[in-house]
């Protein structure tokens, strides 16, 4: 992806065209391995037939995604660093959401071997900056490395639950204080965007269509290339009381019925506190806030706001999801049927 | 991948050939669930953001693996059973190789919308007969589905140390016998004989040559599609005073050299004890024995056998590999470079 004008002036060219096939899996590992993150949990980290890792409180979280180009990703939209970036954060994510920290990555990648050197060394670096930025002290511990027609990457996150209990989906009460921390609706409507100008007139992923779209829709497009999810806030809200969390990955009604129908409850959403865009805060993907539900005595931590109310219903209408009472029907993404692999 | 021939005639011919593209996420997911071997440290299973692992001694093991249709291997040669059983043999053998027990799995799969349902099925039913066969009470407590154009297997294997310390590549001394755990050779011969006879005139893949092969090669077919590596010898040689070890993924020469090298030191073979087949025991690929080194004096495990010694050498010989003192040329396998897309 780096061409001669993208690379250092100081880098000879054949360093920024070499592919995955000039060199050896070891040689590649060796250009990897300076630009991982090292976790403050890690004991042994890469190098040998695995890793190991503290778990201090005698139990660790974890969680697995698989990214790959095209259903998941496109090349002319996402540069390596953005593409190891949200890798990371949406793993973050979901070890946040049981209210743990989280403490180390293992990333197993696939390329063609074609790929230039310089994809993987983006990808590596925008895990790094995501671990810095968004949860310091995580780090990538290990991995492997295949050959692949797709560019595929693989992570695995951990966490520590420092020796409180998970927060799980089921937990939420009549009653409860309902409430998100992180934004609703930028990241789907920042995939709208690049779905309807980001491609060519053949409707193919177009990197200069896409790139001015980053400068029209700047929050929208970041949304949804580059997440910012609030990975803090998942122990601040165990800590705070949280009585169930998840992490709003498929819209903000999906997954609020799933914390609905786990806890044999339904959600009832304030229309006033979804903003001037209901719909969209209900139906857009790939937010990746933080949803939990607190004891309706408890003070929301400070990056939490309401967004309603936690009610009892009967037992065929677990899980049900209305806005200001009346009922909101669910649509919903799935990746087997929603995946267009023309557009991938 | 299952015809109504092979399933149970008391099933419906619309479940053999429905496919995930017919289910949604959620509907596959009920189908593969039930199926999944239970981890005995599993605190929180499937079904939440994250699941919740117990780590009796304060440290856990963690090795990934991805393996992609193609690249790793052929769906006329293996069976989506073969797939999960060689998914988790391998990565219950990176963690033995550390003298770790293995505890639980988690599994990403990205499969064509088109894939039937009864290839996961096949998939998560290998995942689990391998883990109950080579690793009682290790299960599998989280995944991803995803969507792609191969089919792709991604495993994170999590293991427990026992309060014992990790058995590294970096420990062999001057002196220490070199031993092995498992078989040398016939993995490899399998594949040579797959590439060579188990395709058609065009070199393609081909299910029914296979199957012959199956018949008339079964020892060597089979440690190549299901492997069977020493799971249990990992922990014993940790416990027997084991000072390095590794598992044989890429052939005994390129392994042993990997100790050597870490260790500072080179590795001399005795012939008599590797066999009528020297350079098939050394070159051969996809063992997954376990090779450790024991300190002179020790006694070794039962499963182990004597393969040579641990030799000094000077700094710019570390990694050496001998047999019977003169040099041994270490070929070796590269995914980026061994990987005949044509052939895949």
């Amino acid at each position: 992806m780096t061409t001669a004008a993208d690379a250092p002036l100081s880098l000879p060219h054949s360093d920024a065209t070499e592919t995955l096939a000039d060199l050896s899996e070891g040689a590649v590992l060796a250009r990897i391995f300076p630009r991982l993150p090292t976790a403050s949990a890690q004991l042994l980290g890469p190098g040998d037939d695995a890793a190991v890792i503290s778990a201090p409180d005698g139990r660790f979280v974890v969680t697995t995604d698989m990214m790959i180009q095209g259903p998941d990703f496109r090349l002319a939209w996402s540069s390596p660093h953005d593409l190891g970036w949200k890798a990371a954060a949406t793993n973050l994510s979901d070890v946040a959401a049981m209210g743990a920290r989280p403490t180390a990555l293992v990333v197993a990648i696939a390329a063609p071997p074609s790929t230039p050197v310089s994809v993987l060394e983006g990808l590596v670096d925008g895990l790094r900056d995501c671990c810095e930025a968004l949860a310091p002290g995580c780090g990538v511990v290990g991995g492997d490395l295949s050959a692949s027609d797709a560019l595929t990457l693989a992570v695995t996150a951990f966490g520590d639950l420092e020796g409180r209990a998970p927060v799980l989906r089921s937990g939420a009460r009549p009653g409860d204080t309902v409430a998100l921390s992180g934004r609703l609706g930028d990241a789907g409507i920042g995939l709208e965007l690049l779905f309807r100008l980001g491609v060519d007139s053949n409707g193919v992923p177009d990197r200069a269509r896409a790139n001015a779209l980053k400068l029209t829709h700047p929050t929208e497009v970041a949304a949804q290339l580059t997440p910012v999810p609030p990975i803090a806030s998942g122990p601040i809200a165990a800590l705070g009381g949280a009585t169930a969390m998840l992490d709003v990955s498929d819209g903000l009604a999906i997954d609020a019925g799933r914390i609905a129908r786990a806890s044999g409850v339904g959600i009832d959403f304030d229309s006033r506190c979804l903003g001037e865009r209901i719909e969209v805060a209900l139906g857009g993907g790939e937010d990746h806030g933080l949803l939990a539900t607190f004891a309706p005595d408890t003070v929301l931590p400070p990056d939490f706001r309401r967004l309603g109310t936690v009610v009892a219903v009967s037992g065929s209408s677990w899980g049900t999801i209305t806005v200001d009472g009346a009922p909101h029907d669910q649509g919903g993404w799935d990746p087997y049927r929603g995946w267009d692999g023309a557009a991938g």
